[in-house]
């Protein structure tokens, strides 16, 4: 890991203390949350979205519910003080920490199918994404493709039109731009840095994370 | 059932010849849609919403994915043109015919928690919902609640402002607005009359449909 690529380079000494983690551009990784931790994703280089997805570890038939959540919430941009629900309405996360304002809970993970679709210039080839990703760190604890839906794309900076048309902008985050969010039960959880250059500003960055002790 | 119950009240003659059905208020229905078979969604008094939500009848684990369709679209308003993907990126559904041009595609279809948290008045006690509508309706294909994630929320006029925060006003529909949809494959679908009074005006009234054949 080269100076530039430290997780502390564009953090503080708190993140250093609270054992940050990086995930390389383009990829993601996997882990319990147990209820009471907290998790922060860190954008360590400003312009860079990470896709979140998590199910209850103790049964995967409750996941992370998009629709559940704007309903709840009635705003589609979630931040600090927000709950995010379950499927089944049960809270799962509570935003603690925002300092970036502009996330996305519309949108599923970036797929290799959505390359073939939205990315011509790949001409299908293979593209690594945050649905491969995801479910590549999720595979320890049983999880496959299916069982994704929409994801929380912190960072990530869709809007729509009066219209209904999406605008899906450069990220507004700036180097050390934090997101915090409490377990509200016992989570698998599945995190990247997202694969998608569309949505990333036109390069893919890392992201930073670290789990805190309840 | 009395003449102002009557399909064909507020409909017209093609519809009466076409089938049409009525879903009665707060209530709802599964059926096998083949391949090339339309499926129309009529309001018949205007001001009605219909929440429907399909499988892949070959495998449940393929569903309707809001952030598939919205992704792919580029708006969360969907209407005749746009194309309606599974969670596998693979078309499911295409709009043909949209009279109304407001459609919902980023709530989940209400549930007895949504009464419970939104509903302050019910003081919990026991109200019919789309989940449980949908839920019954496909239950003889095994469908549970688990499985169904966001509904097309077909006549709900739900919009954010720019900050984010949505309305949800009385539906913009009036009384013989149609939305048609051709299968592109084999699916299950639910469908329901809406049972939620906040998004249909203040009062839950019936939904009228039917299938034509490929």
């Amino acid at each position: 890991m080269s100076p530039k690529d430290s997780p502390t380079q564009a953090g503080d000494t708190r993140e250093a203390a609270a054992g940050l983690q990086r995930l390389a551009p383009q990829t993601g990784t996997g882990f319990l949350l147990r209820a009471g931790e907290q998790l922060t994703v860190v954008d360590p280089t400003g312009g860079q979205v990470s896709d979140l997805f998590c199910f209850s570890a103790d049964d995967h038939a409750e996941w992370l519910s998009s629709g559940r959540t704007i309903d709840f919430a009635n705003t589609i941009f979630l931040t600090t003080g927000h709950t995010l629900y379950s499927n089944r309405s049960t809270p799962m996360l509570t935003v603690v920490e925002d300092t970036c304002g502009r996330h996305d809970f519309l949108l599923t993970p970036c797929s290799q199918q959505t390359f073939d679709l939205l990315y011509p210039e790949f001409e299908g080839a293979y593209h690594p994404s945050c649905l491969e990703n995801l479910v590549t760190g999720l595979a320890p604890f049983g999880v496959t493709p299916d069982m994704v839906t929409t994801t929380l794309n912190i960072f990530m900076n869709v809007w729509p039109e009066p219209s209904g048309e999406l605008h899906i902008d450069p990220p507004t985050s700036t180097a050390g731009d934090r997101f915090t969010v409490r377990a509200e039960m016992d989570l698998h959880v599945g995190l990247t840095a997202c694969s998608a250059e569309k949505s990333n500003g036109g390069t893919c960055k890392p992201i930073d994370y670290a789990v805190h002790p309840a």
